[in-house]
């Protein structure tokens, strides 16, 4: 009994087969072509399905059902894909165009979630069923499990941490917003950041730096860069107060911290752990784990593969 | 089947008797007398209980059982009251104590809790099972129900928005944590910033008032005092976006505000809301409803009563 799992980015779609206990047989990953419209799409995904069943070796009936995450809000019972902005999708019913493609049950989520959801079934949160998961990016996603159930709540997009207000008077969001925590503590705000300190004048081993990304400023904070140090902890500090506060409303079980930012280590979770348990304090009656994730890019398509395979448990084929 | 809900409070303690439909047979209040001991609290609940009894006109054997709302924690598994600061006890088996005084089942939560249950049950969240609620008094309470159960989360005492950090180098809480919501828009909060103010020399209606209350503030406000105003909506802007931030997590059905300082109606009211609709912008997709409590300081009580009626219907025995 195999599923396969598929992670449709923006600009490449990884994807997976994977058996009933999370073991990987195959993985790969091709480009998503958006820009050469849906069909494009739907046509790189077979490709990608075709060249993983060969190199799992398996045969089309042995394959029990799909799951995709999708960059963007899903209508799951429609099987819609609401909206997508990188895909240029709005209201595209992939569900029933990809089954027909698959010859498979087809079930969506949104990415977050998915990602979440591979975490807790082979990450960082195996021996958890109540998860704040954060993923800290060119943006800042979020997920919420509860029960091992994604909380989707009234609004059903489930959590938005990366909208939350931090600083009401501050940058304005592309949501409109201003002082959302993604304008603030994102690969982007610490870019936009570095960049405006740069732009002072002020010395740094960033100055002469072309095309500076996330991971520059990240790197020389880690050398012990002044400016970039300051840049790091500002959002670090807005990661772990925006985090202790969530918890305060939701009290997870775990705290798990993806994406690439993340991926930089200890300059950035130092500071932002720091903050995080000033923030909680004595409301911290027991210790409360923030990891980090463990599955790296893999979680996407391992949580698209738990979909099909959660369905089939609940519905008691499996 | 009648109920029995008591809502235990530092300086009184509401009673009431209430039917399976949450009709109120009786209602009535004594005082608490915290200062006697805890024997002096229990004989004053026992008094109350005869009394409630004697009014319903109803037999001992009528009486289902009893819930308690108690200022504090509660361990509802060992049926111990952990920590109520009002009450000067700590692990104090209220449970086994109360259960040989009135001979009945008993039931503890917290009083947040249970006013948050009583306004699901009888009150402003009647067609709701998922709700976020503030109650904003001298502290902020707050509590969240998800499923039509109180989510209690990983630390056991359910949502602490009193304590979320909106000015992270903002005033000292109790809690020993800076800027917690509670001391920038509780009722004490709204007293300590008009005093501050007036201690400016500002002009203010407030100006010659002694022993200055919140509702004094929130009276000047509506009449156009400029001080007032602003105190008050400083104050409601932080609730607006601690609640939308509260939503971007939870996603609530409904929003219910109660509390004392949300009695002074749309003066505080009108502020919180527009900094709440702002917060949420293009994410409320739907319209969320912000309601205010209605059982006043019967939600306790009322909550309360539910408990043991919950408890006999998960049980089957309703």
């Amino acid at each position: 009994m195999y599923f396969l799992g598929i992670d449709l980015g923006g600009t490449s779609i990884k994807g997976g087969i994977v058996d009933r206990k999370g073991e990987i047989l195959a993985q790969g990953q091709v480009p998503t072509r958006a820009e050469d419209g849906a069909e494009a799409v739907l046509a790189q995904i077979e490709d990608l399905a075709k060249e993983l069943k060969a190199t799992a070796g398996i045969k089309d009936s042995q394959l029990q059902g799909a799951g995709i995450g999708i960059p963007g809000s899903v209508d799951m019972e429609e099987g819609l894909v609401r909206l997508a902005p990188n895909l240029h999708w709005r209201n595209f019913p992939l569900k029933e165009k990809i089954e027909k493609v698959l010859r498979l049950p087809v079930f969506l989520d949104n990415d977050a979630h998915v990602a979440a959801l591979g975490e807790m079934w082979q990450g960082a949160g195996r021996n958890y069923r109540d998860i704040l998961m954060i993923t800290i990016g060119t943006g800042i996603g979020s997920a919420v499990i509860l029960g091992g159930e994604v909380h989707r709540g009234f609004f059903g997009y489930g959590a938005e941490l990366g909208h939350v207000k931090v600083e009401p008077e501050g940058p304005l969001c592309e949501c409109g917003g201003r002082g959302c925590l993604e304008t603030l503590a994102s690969a982007t705000a610490i870019v936009h950041q570095a960049k405006r300190e740069l732009g002072r004048g002020r010395p740094s081993l960033l100055q002469d730096k072309e095309a500076l990304e996330a991971k520059d400023v990240l790197l020389a904070a880690g050398q012990g860069d002044e400016l970039a140090l300051e840049v790091v902890n500002r959002a670090a500090g807005y990661l772990g107060v925006a985090l202790a506060n969530a918890v305060f409303l939701l009290g997870p079980a775990a705290v798990i911290i993806g994406g690439g930012v993340a991926q930089a280590g200890e300059v950035l979770l130092k500071p932002l752990k720091k903050r995080f348990e000033e923030a909680l304090g004595p409301w911290q009656i027991k210790p409360l784990p923030l990891l980090l994730a463990r599955l790296g890019n893999r979680a996407g398509f391992i949580g698209a593969a738990y979909l099909p395979l959660s369905f089939f448990k609940k519905a008691g084929y499996v």
